[in-house]
């Protein structure tokens, strides 16, 4: 597909521009002719659905299966729960009408007014209330629990301001929704998720995350807590990027769906609920990326290995093709994905540039000289350096070179992210602290009031209450009153 | 889930009622609060899941990648291609708002008015318009052709008349965007797609098709050619169960999207789209069962052998237990999936009728005197037959029979769709002929006026005009014109 490889935008000149650069140019994702929504292109889709399999198979191990609810929220379901339409009534698209019509003063289409819908319609913006009005006609029993479901789907919230992948109008995503017996299981079941999300993100996008519990300001309208996990993007800003949700009987009580228990008595259903979305892609590009392009994990890349000849006629491409496919042959049988670039309009400059680009965590270049000297030329992404190393054995290398990749970049996220967290124990250093970005960890008085004071004054907020770490009490920056523990704040995506 | 177990209405009773009853016994799937749309159940997600894994991976086999494009669709869009929108305006969920607000007047909520749309959006019935357009952004010259973009999507089509995955007002789907520098080329990939579906069909699924073009009145809105394959299912009637368009240059002129060609020469470029959708579920359920329940083929089980324990106490249970182990390690070494139901709330007769009703290829029954023989009770689900065989070497038994399974099932749907399939020469044998349902296959004299008339005078359309097969030449049976050859005349879904 055309397009130029031209310089992107540096990260310390525009770090936003840099990013809208990189997705473009890297050929992840365009904005379309829809407000707000994306295309996710090729490339930027192979990613997808590289995490998209590691994910399912990890709700697959814990018990989970996949299941498909419609795309449409009656509009009287949304408004059952109290906190969720709160949350979600003014951002959402409404299907009036189920047909169009020949306009009858002119050319072109309009609205059949007389197929007027008797309800209106909400597109999905997340589907806890089409889900628990289902399973009110699959629950009598504790037999029946737990229900254990995840969807696969898209969803739409009408933002005013989007950015690929971080905040569009659609995008995809998967949402878990489970029923349980008790209090405690569906409490388990909520951090047993964010256990799975923390572990996919830290080992196969090698973003390090912050394991913690929202403040009620930040919590999802209608759940009584929201655990998340915290990333640090490069400019020192925070991404949420998971978050489940233990929703308590409040769903249950909505849409009355109550079960006998062992004691034959009748109960409410308790309920959880868990997403993580397309907003992952914008955390692994913003996390490892520099300004020569993507820097892709070898555990989501789609190809992992790219393997460029450089030869002055076909005889030399004839010889060093036969040699690529013997290594290519070696290389998938360690289940390492490889693509051979002999593609004769371009040369192998235009090809370093370009999978440079697009993040391929390894690239080979072969020439002549290398077949004479049965070596080759091993180039990594990460650290950009260039090492000559001998054809044989060369698939182990490379396997042990991937390894050290994914561990690598994971550690330079972990080092730059303590580099940039610190704790602050005044409001006056906290004002001047946040305009450089990075984590906050202070005290606060546990109340929506001081969090929306500080929102308000330093475009900071709490980003969670961490589960781990440091649990010393103090006394709040701003109020002075007693904090239990120090939590993060953060300006955030 | 809370279930009973009830019969099912027979096949020859009431053949709708059958359908209906299975779909919802089996826990396929349901109708849902949200007019004409349907929740699917985790278990016939599980099926659609393996529908979507073979899929995915012929269409990568064959050159394809996957993207995703938005679900909205600006109304004038749909305008553009004339017979596109003639097609698809009738049956479209049209968004006109993105905002909802509290009823000034009362309780709930209310569409704001202040939230209007500057052009409505249509939840795609199909993506053409939408990646067309896109398209034109991405097709300069002819080395940006071949574009191959699969998308796995929801799509939405009001209609009036729903059945559970047979038509529903959401389903999900596939669909193949092509775009091509010639029209050979454009040509060739929808009938390379056609064959992917066919083959997917009869080895996959074991629903035989008959390969054929749709006549002009069948034919996909806006496409030159629809390419098709269309099953029989048991009660006599077709189902179309997958389609595959030539679109010539139509979305490109619609579009504006030109290519400069190898001589310098810029041309409009040449399109194709394919797409088969939950539907299938149909097509497999319906080929297949019986009054007792789901047969499924293995190849698409979600699990293909189950083992239910024969005990009367937990030493029992313990030793059976041991040995299921044994032969469940043996049988996924072999990639074959194996469900143990040890749960012991139900007695052996409930499960064995739960998963004759679930359609599972292969149950092995073990109890006491078993373990003592060194046997195990095999029974398969196609033809209800029990044998006892030894346990040493059941993995190789059972391999075995899975493959049988699906070959006889297979065979059975080849052999019951040549038992109807018949020539018919005159209109008058037509008329009486077509009450008995099956593959009428008539002279045509390839006219639209004589095929709509046949329409409404018997309910029957042309399904194809085969592309494999007689092709002797004859006299339309209706109006005595000559006829190319004979084509397919069914009732259908």
């Amino acid at each position: 597909m055309a397009k130029e490889l031209k310089e992107l935008t540096s990260r310390s000149e525009n770090y936003s521009q840099w990013y809208n650069d990189l997705v473009i140019k890297a050929d992840l994702a365009e904005s379309s002719a829809v407000r707000g929504c994306m295309v996710i292109k090729p490339y930027g889709y192979a990613i997808w659905e590289k995490i998209q399999a590691e994910l399912d198979r990890m709700f697959k191990e814990t018990g989970h299966v996949n299941a498909y609810f419609p795309l449409f929220i009656p509009k009287s379901f949304l408004s059952k729960e109290a906190e969720h339409v709160e949350g979600f009534a003014k951002e959402c698209a409404v299907v009036t009408h189920h047909r169009l019509m020949a306009d009858p003063n002119g050319k072109g289409l309009i609205v059949d007014p007389d197929a007027k819908l008797e309800e209106e319609l909400i597109v999905r913006p997340t589907s806890e209330t089409i889900i628990w009005n289902t399973y009110r006609g699959w629950i009598q029993s504790y037999r029946d629990l737990p229900i254990l479901i995840n969807q696969w789907a898209n969803v739409v919230r009408w933002e005013m301001r989007t950015r690929l992948f971080l905040r569009t109008a659609e995008f995809l995503w998967q949402e878990g929704h489970t029923a349980h017996a008790t209090e405690a299981e569906a409490v388990e079941e909520a951090r047993k998720m964010l256990e799975v999300y923390a572990d996919f993100s830290e080992r196969f996008m090698a973003v390090p995350v912050i394991k913690g519990i929202k403040s009620a300001n930040e919590r999802f309208a209608g759940a009584l807590e929201t655990f998340c996990i915290e990333a640090l993007m490069q400019d020192g800003k925070a991404l949420q990027a998971g978050t489940s949700h233990f929703l308590g009987q409040n769903f249950a009580k909505a849409f009355d769906v109550t079960f006998m228990d062992k004691s034959n008595k009748l109960d409410h259903v308790w309920a959880t609920s868990w997403g993580v979305s397309t907003r992952l892609m914008g955390a692994l590009i913003m996390t490892h990326s520099d300004d020569n392009g993507l820097v892709l994990p070898p555990n989501l890349a789609p190809f992992q290995v790219v393997i460029v000849p450089i030869y002055k006629n076909e005889e030399q491409l004839a010889a060093i093709s036969e040699k690529v496919a013997d290594i290519t042959a070696k290389l998938k049988a360690l289940n390492i994905s490889v693509k051979f670039d002999n593609n004769d309009n371009k040369k192998p400059g235009w090809k370093f540039a370009e999978y440079e680009l697009k993040g391929v965590p390894v690239r080979l270049a072969m020439g002549a000289r290398d077949l004479e000297n049965g070596t080759v030329e091993v180039a990594r992404r990460d650290t950009l350096t260039k090492e000559t190393i001998a054809i044989d054995g060369i698939e182990l290398y490379i396997d042990k070179l991937l390894k050290t990749i994914q561990a690598n970049i994971f550690q330079k996220a972990v080092d730059y992210r303590a580099s940039v967290t610190r704790d602050v124990n005044s409001y006056d250093e906290f004002k001047v602290e946040i305009e450089k970005g990075g984590f906050l960890m202070c005290h606060w008085d546990g109340t929506p009031e001081t969090e929306e004071r500080i929102k308000e004054e330093t475009k900071a907020t709490i980003r969670c209450i961490p589960l781990e770490g440091d649990t010393t009490p103090g006394t709040c920056m701003v109020t002075g009153k007693p904090s239990a523990q120090r939590v993060i704040f953060a300006r955030s995506y």
